[in-house]
């Protein structure tokens, strides 16, 4: 049916890429290039009971190192900080491959696992990382406020996590029909979406005199 | 920092949400309003070494069930199959809350996490099921094109899981910023993100005499 998986498979299966290898990637401009255009990262774990565990969060590609922040209170965090292994996904659905039957048509699709341990920042590094992640989100956010406090600080968590083990895999081209398929009635092709449109709310309580900044005109690709 | 998580935390602590009740909803309405403006999920389950798995797949509410699909040859599957619990998470980034400090900022979010048990659809139940994918995905397709033959059909597998047991979190609002800096001359406010624009291209062995089907017009909300 319509099929994500048969061969356009959006699913990561986590070790060898046994059904696809033409789709497979290592080519780590790719995973920047997915990397860049969303945040949202969803990383899973095991809990004490043997539970599976899924937390969406923000993740940001930090050189070699994959960073994810959040409160000190977390209860996910610190498990992971204390060296509990991971899975992270990254995954952005490009389009739709309208295929002649629902059983051909898949979804265009880039899907990145990565796989390793987080291990815990500090100090200037910590403050380098969370800028980072700011300048990620806000580019060009850092010069326009303030620096943080040192409570400020004492309250957020950085992880990062060496950018070593991973894979991934591209999803592109033409809907592959079959011959009696093609010379039938239905349509083919690829449906792509492109950038969502931004639109920018001020707050209710923000002075009249304050513009909106260059920051702020650059969101993109946090989806 | 670019706080998700002190207090518009996009992540799902896996049980209680101990820290922003208010931002919890019980509201299937608002769980299906998301489940209808992306297709991507995240299935998290245990390896049989204990290793935390993800898989970014699509997935559909139908009725009181979460669907998944894919091949019979898919590994993953047939680990859920055979009753692997999983957690799945459905989520979405909205916008950008943009406070007058880095600490404040957040994202807009909505974020749900379904725990439970796959079980494996048949006969009649497995072909609506697999038309119901196909009509989440392109709405009409399943019209619009012949039907699966039986091997096709024995090609895919269709896992549903009760939606029963789920959490749902909603970031919303405006930054919340201390009066230090809402006297400071940072700006502040939302950036929502809106829908993609699509743009469609024919496959290049289509017939000049076809056209553009409404189901392909239709195609949004799949990110």
């Amino acid at each position: 049916m319509f099929r994500l998986i048969v061969r356009h498979a959006p699913l990561m299966e986590p070790t060898v890429p046994a059904r696809m290898p033409e789709k497979m990637s290592r080519d780590r401009a790719e995973l920047d290039a997915l990397l860049a255009s969303t945040v949202l990262a969803h990383v899973a774990l095991v809990d004490d009971d043997g539970a599976p565990v899924v937390i969406p969060t923000a993740a940001v590609a930090w050189g070699d190192r994959l960073l994810v922040h959040g409160s000190t209170g977390s209860r996910w965090m610190r498990r992971v900080a204390q060296g509990a292994p991971v899975a992270v996904s990254v995954a952005a659905i490009d389009g739709v491959v309208v295929a002649r039957s629902a059983f051909e048509s898949s979804l265009v699709y880039r899907s990145a696992v990565l796989r390793g341990r987080f291990t815990r920042l500090q100090g200037e590094d910590k403050e380098s990382a969370l800028d980072a992640v700011t300048e990620r989100l806000l580019p060009g956010r850092t010069q326009e406020v303030r620096r943080s406090t040192r409570r400020e600080l004492a309250a957020t968590m950085l992880l990062a996590m060496p950018i070593e083990s991973w894979t991934l895999r591209v999803s592109e081209g033409w809907p592959d029909d079959p011959d009696d398929d093609v010379a039938g009635p239905a349509w083919a092709g690829v449906v792509r979406l492109g950038t969502p449109p931004t639109s920018v709310h001020a707050a209710p309580d923000l002075r009249d005199d304050i513009g909106v900044p260059p920051s702020v005109g650059r969101i993109t690709g946090v989806r």
